[in-house]
């Protein structure tokens, strides 16, 4: 089973490397851009079979090691699978 | 306009980061994860209003500096809106 776990910096939380971009950006001459905030995407395939399961142990994992939860929000999506 | 810019190593290039997570996983005890594969994800926000101009747009960014397209994909989406 395939899954998708994006992981980014919780509102507040300052992105130094998404304001770098957005500066690269605007010195490109890409002014339409306002602001960039980066995060982390895992694509994650699992044995399991079974969608509550799959996501039980995703979040067990992103707890573990693939978040860190005290400055970072995490998502669990089933690509092909809706919302 | 708010976008989530997902950037992806193509299938075959070699992800030493992602195979790194997948051997912290098992030895951490998550046997239930086949593999990891890691990538970027990026949110933008856009003064463009129109939904064209700012896919528009950000393919541009893309191409220029978020996402090195010999090794990488990216996607582009707007949350909130149907894909």
């Amino acid at each position: 089973m395939q899954a998708r776990v994006s992981v980014t910096l919780k509102p507040g939380v300052l992105d130094p490397q998404g304001k770098a971009i957005e500066g690269a950006l605007h010195a490109l001459g890409h002014g339409a851009v306002e602001s960039v905030r980066q995060g982390k995407v895992f694509d994650v395939a699992l044995k399991a079979t079974d969608r509550a399961a799959a996501e039980a142990e995703l979040r067990r994992v992103c707890e573990a090691l693939l978040a860190n939860t005290v400055i970072e929000d995490y998502a669990i999506a089933f690509p092909g699978e809706p919302a």
